[in-house]
């Protein structure tokens, strides 16, 4: 697979009739260092009040995207650049883009936990009814106990629903409040400042070494290819390709799973995939976005899907365990906890479907 | 299909070098009845104390096989019978099949639903860790809102499915224990006494109509072999055979759910494939287990797990409506539905699955 991405004769690889070097690197890190610049103009001049305009949303999103490109190149073509610089650098920006994050993280948890609710208590469209010659199935269906009388019974659940959406609202909107100043105090601290002019003087200088000039960045990239790789290869992907392996609820009720330790190994590789792909754009230059791999794209959205469910489910999970809440929106909420487990193990056969894809592609 | 499961020129179809007629009925028939007053024997002999012998569930069990073929070919080939007899006899032995089905349903279900909380509340044995460039998803796994000191909090859970697990416990084990005495209620009632003397009548002389040793049993078994294609035709099956379609546990919530709806066409098709199944018996004689299908069993199956799934999920919601129930146990309950729902979903695919391939080979 190596030789496919980074085929030497490949056109993209060879600018200017050479292997990219450290100059590629250089442009690609000003391009990037620009990027984040512009993006923060643009937010200030947006502003951001309480939740933040979309326009300020889409800035602090650029500001992200910029700031990971740039932390990536510092991590895979680290022996091309002033190390020292490289180590204050990256876990600087690493807090920009993770302080940042937050705010639209717990946003679209909110959102994808009231749209499963939703779906979760739709009402019905089939009519319940069961002929054939044989009434056992019509008999057992219906005999599962004593049961209260139906109208208070049947209204419990959709109230625990209803109190299930009302308590992850409050919650997660008071953690993305908490996320958005958070973010305002860290966007004015002498901290981002001084990032910003690290940046800005990236933007004009970029601290590569004396020998990055004459130096080939295709196996750093390679390298981190392998370590995606290699990553994929410890996944249980033949359990991941098996639908219905219930293996993300295994465990679901443990008193470990929140976070879900086995979801570990799926974030490392989504972010060892989005290296790659930085890797990738670093040498195929600005045109870089527009030939990247699609089904890299694919594995790595399910990848963004599987993040997303995992932490969705953990929420669901924490809000279960608020004090004296009542037992109908704790039961709405465990099922809304396997439906967000069950969403995640989607994903894992997704990524495991546009993985495979990918190495057929190769072979 | 038809032609496939039913091909004149089939050996087992000629027995003695002619279609089957109402000879062959006659004989399955009297096995049955025989097979009936044997199991009824062994039953009475083994005994029933509470819970029953593992030879008194054997005997139940080998009652209600015969009960539901001699049921199941009353069905399918009335109009070679006397028909006053079939329509007294049918509802009668739906009776005794239903009513002896009850007691193992609830063993078993009690069985499923303790084995998934088994599974749900293991430890687990991933080790927690998020490396790479980027935090972002390290800070993001762990920070989904303010969370009550970890010990009392991560004991809760556990808790909670212990606590469900005994509660399923004590209803589903009061419902065997009823269904048990209702059982040996039947088995000691006039009414059963009423079947067993019409099935020993039958075990010698079938009521037969005069018409019936010319008339070739083959259409009477195509008809209930298209009754269950019309059916399988009528399920969502594209959607069945998409995974991780969600679709089981669509309208979990809502508060129409138990029984689920949207079951009812999969349990009546299982209805028409043990008919149809049985049919296939009574045409290929007493070999015809030996050379049953094996698709079709595969599908039955799933349709079985199908069932089971379906009613251990309805279980888990009503033991939700239990008043005073800790939320830790609701919260558990309310994961186990879920789990159980995709069981369900499971199935479905399993289904699909078995039937496609059945298509193929018939292609």
């Amino acid at each position: 697979m190596a030789q496919r991405h980074l085929d030497p004769t490949d056109p993209r690889l060879r600018p200017v009739g050479t292997a990219p070097t450290g100059e590629a690197l250089a442009g690609y890190l000003r391009g990037q260092a620009t990027e984040f610049l512009r993006a923060l103009r643009l937010h200030r001049e947006t502003g951001s009040g309480a939740n933040g305009s979309e326009a300020a949303a889409e800035a602090a999103r650029a500001l992200r995207r910029s700031a990971r490109r740039i932390s990536a190149s510092l991590h895979t073509f680290q022996p091309l650049l002033d190390s020292d610089w490289c180590e204050t650098m990256r876990p600087e920006l690493a807090w920009v883009s993770g302080t940042l994050a937050m705010e639209h993280a717990y946003t679209a948890r909110l959102e994808r936990l009231l749209t499963a609710l939703h779906r979760l208590s739709g009402s019905t469209a089939f009519p319940a009814q069961v002929t054939g010659p044989d009434t056992t199935a019509g008999a057992r269906a219906g005999d599962t106990g004593p049961r209260p009388p139906a109208a208070p019974d049947r209204g419990n659940l959709t109230v625990g629903a209803a109190k299930a959406g009302a308590l992850l609202d409050r919650q997660l909107t008071l953690a993305r409040t908490r996320a958005h100043s958070t973010a305002l105090q860290a966007l004015g601290s002498s901290r981002f400042h001084a990032v910003a002019d690290k940046v800005a003087v990236l933007a004009s200088e970029v601290p590569l070494l004396a020998t990055a000039a004459a130096t080939d960045l295709r196996p750093h990239a390679t390298a981190a290819e392998e370590r995606l790789t290699d990553a994929v290869t410890a996944l249980p992907l033949v359990t991941a390709g098996n639908p219905y392996n219930a293996a993300a609820l295994v465990h679901g009720l443990s008193p470990d799973t929140v976070p879900h330790p086995q979801d570990a190994p799926w974030h490392q590789v989504r972010l060892l995939l989005r290296l790659h792909r930085y890797a990738r754009e670093a040498l195929t230059g600005p045109k870089g976005n527009a030939v990247v791999d699609l089904r890299l794209l694919d594995a790595g959205q399910a990848l963004n899907r599987h993040r997303d469910a995992s932490e969705a489910a953990a929420a669901a999970a924490q809000a279960a365990r608020t004090p004296r809440i009542a037992p109908a929106t704790a039961y709405a909420l465990g099922v809304l906890h396997a439906d967000q487990r069950h969403e995640v193990e989607a994903a894992r056969f997704a990524f495991q479907q546009a993985w495979q894809k990918e190495t057929v592609g190769a072979s």
